[in-house]
């Protein structure tokens, strides 16, 4: 499989939601496979919050490949001996595409928090910018899951006839409280941190030792990805081994999963990237700029295929599903499946193998 | 209803599950009508993470009565012109009791940190203490909900003749990694907070602005006391009026009920003390200091009343349930309700009126 990474760089205007303008703007990319000689062969992968363009392969010298390795490769179930992929990081962002950390030209000074609210809409514009900018005008089709399945579902609507198929997985029509709640945790955690100092932090300063405000945010992150029957199944009541059961700081091992996963987490994110995209995630709602969900709905002329997972306590199936019926009942036709997974939320992204013979079939016949 | 207040004060050791002695401690405690002569109508309501003994009744000045009020009252479910009803405030808390900013004897100087690890086992421990010095050996019932809850089942399965009745609402037989994960938040958010200062805080530091880490802590908490359903009931999509969509720390209504309730709770709530009890939630399991789950509720004696609410999404119904599986499996009896309620765990704290002759009945009659 041949992989590509590029950044390109756009001195047009992108016009966002908030009527605010981003220029220059840059967005970096990976391509896997080849492009056919009449374009027909593209998929665009959109990924989720804490994600990147890096969706497969293995960089040299890194342990661990792309996040959707398992489903992107030649002969696997996005075929790249076939299908030419696309995957971009989303603007906001901090792994190459112009987000608040990148300067705020035409001064050489970073934006910070003068960084436009992006939304799931500008998003997609901007990959629909790229992809022109290709000379790709349409694509066989576009797959993501959790915000990559917002902006799978935001591209339907907005650009009907851009992809022919549309596989969206774990995510919503609009986000709920529930979820903004979640989110909630991590804006107070990383505002409030003494260290992110109203965000004019150095550019490495948590390289070494992360901001802990982002770190106690992912920890209600990592609850929402998962569900109560996962933890059961991973980590029991299991104490930690050295740790003393009355000790105060004593750890249950899904203590010391937290604390792991989410100190490591905020070395390698950038905390004020994090805010913005939380916000687009919150802002999510297929039905804003259309008159109603209904009329947004009623938009979309691809083949759609929702997949959620039944132990998803983020995203909960009956939203996927709330799509679904809508369209159905519309005289659209839509495939909706609910997968069963005791995996939650991430079953997106560890389950493949429930899901994988899916997508392929979808690709194969469509 | 007579309502008394006091703080006793006891010279023995209260001998500790994690092996070490609190000596002396003190208990605060309520009282709301009389004792009879024979003291045979004693009900003990224990109380959840951040109540404290006042659960009924208005103190002078106080806007808002005592925690259970509508429950609690001369005519209401707990009738206290027929019941001596006691609450007392558990060790560890920050009500009166004796908890970590207590005096460590026979220095003056704070326990802070070194305040010993507390169980459920001890809390009622202690509470057994205060009953017998008032004379009580036995009580008509035990009623608590969450915390409460747990300290109810603790007493019927460690002092199994001590009450007649049990009835724990939204409570479990052990926590679960899911709800430890929750209290993870605020474990690492106040722990890491600078001003917490490892503990060595000032008493009333946090009085005009309340400690980030604890009101960051309690929003994960107040995720889990509600559900998505009654999320959406209560606050639905709706953005603050005077905030932009497009501003990032623009908030939605959600975000807004968050703030103000976890800033509040931050002021008024013992950091340290939230850590010791948080613990004893974390450590709580039916089956420690017995041979199995099954051989601690093989031990109990009274009549038990487990009701649980459907969307609770901190303590899940089938946690109950199994408690009531178990026991009827076992020959012995056990009343489990589920009620629907869309409030999730706060469901027992404010739909008192799907319960509350459920309780009065089983009173009645026991």
């Amino acid at each position: 499989m041949k992989i590509q990474t590029e950044t390109r760089h756009f001195n047009s205007p992108l016009y966002l939601e908030s009527g605010r303008i981003l220029e220059p703007y840059e967005i970096t990319y990976e391509t896997y496979g080849e492009l056919n000689d009449d374009k027909s062969n593209v998929i665009l992968i959109c990924h989720a919050l804490s994600g990147s363009h890096h969706a497969a392969g293995l960089y040299e010298g890194d342990k661990k490949p792309g996040w959707w390795d398992g489903l992107i490769g030649d002969g696997k179930a996005i075929d790249t001996s076939r299908f030419c992929v696309i995957s971009t990081n989303v603007i906001g962002s901090c792994f190459g595409s112009t987000g608040p950390m990148s300067p705020n030209y035409p001064s050489e000074a970073k934006y910070r928090l003068k960084f436009p609210v992006i939304t799931i809409k500008d998003m997609i514009r901007a990959q629909v910018h790229l992809l022109s900018d290709l000379g790709i005008y349409h694509v066989h089709s576009i797959v993501g899951g959790s915000m990559g399945g917002m902006q799978a579902l935001q591209f339907a609507v907005d650009y009907p006839n851009f992809a022919d198929n549309i596989i969206a997985l774990a995510a919503t029509y609009a986000t709920r409280p529930w979820t903004i709640a979640f989110n909630k945790v991590a804006v107070e955690a990383i505002r409030r941190d003494p260290r992110f100092q109203n965000g004019n932090y150095a550019v490495d300063a948590f390289k070494e030792e992360g901001l802990d405000g982002l770190a106690i945010g992912r920890i209600a992150g990592h609850i929402s990805y998962l569900s109560p029957d996962s933890m059961d199944d991973k980590f029991a009541r299991n104490y930690v081994g050295n740790d003393g059961l009355f000790e105060l700081f004593g750890r249950y091992e899904v203590e010391r999963y937290m604390e792991y996963n989410t100190n490591n987490f905020s070395k390698m994110f950038d905390p004020l990237s994090y805010l913005y995209i939380v916000k687009a995630i919150n802002t999510f709602n297929l039905a804003r700029g259309y008159d109603s969900l209904y009329e947004a709905i009623l938009r979309i002329k691809a083949n759609m295929h929702l997949i959620s997972f039944a132990s998803d306590y983020l995203f909960f199936p009956q939203e996927m599903e709330h799509i679904a019926k809508m369209m159905q009942r519309n005289g659209q036709e839509c495939n909706y499946l609910e997968i069963e997974s005791n995996y939650g939320h991430d079953a997106f992204l560890v389950e493949l193998n429930k899901f994988d013979t899916i997508i392929r079939d979808i690709l194969e016949q469509g």
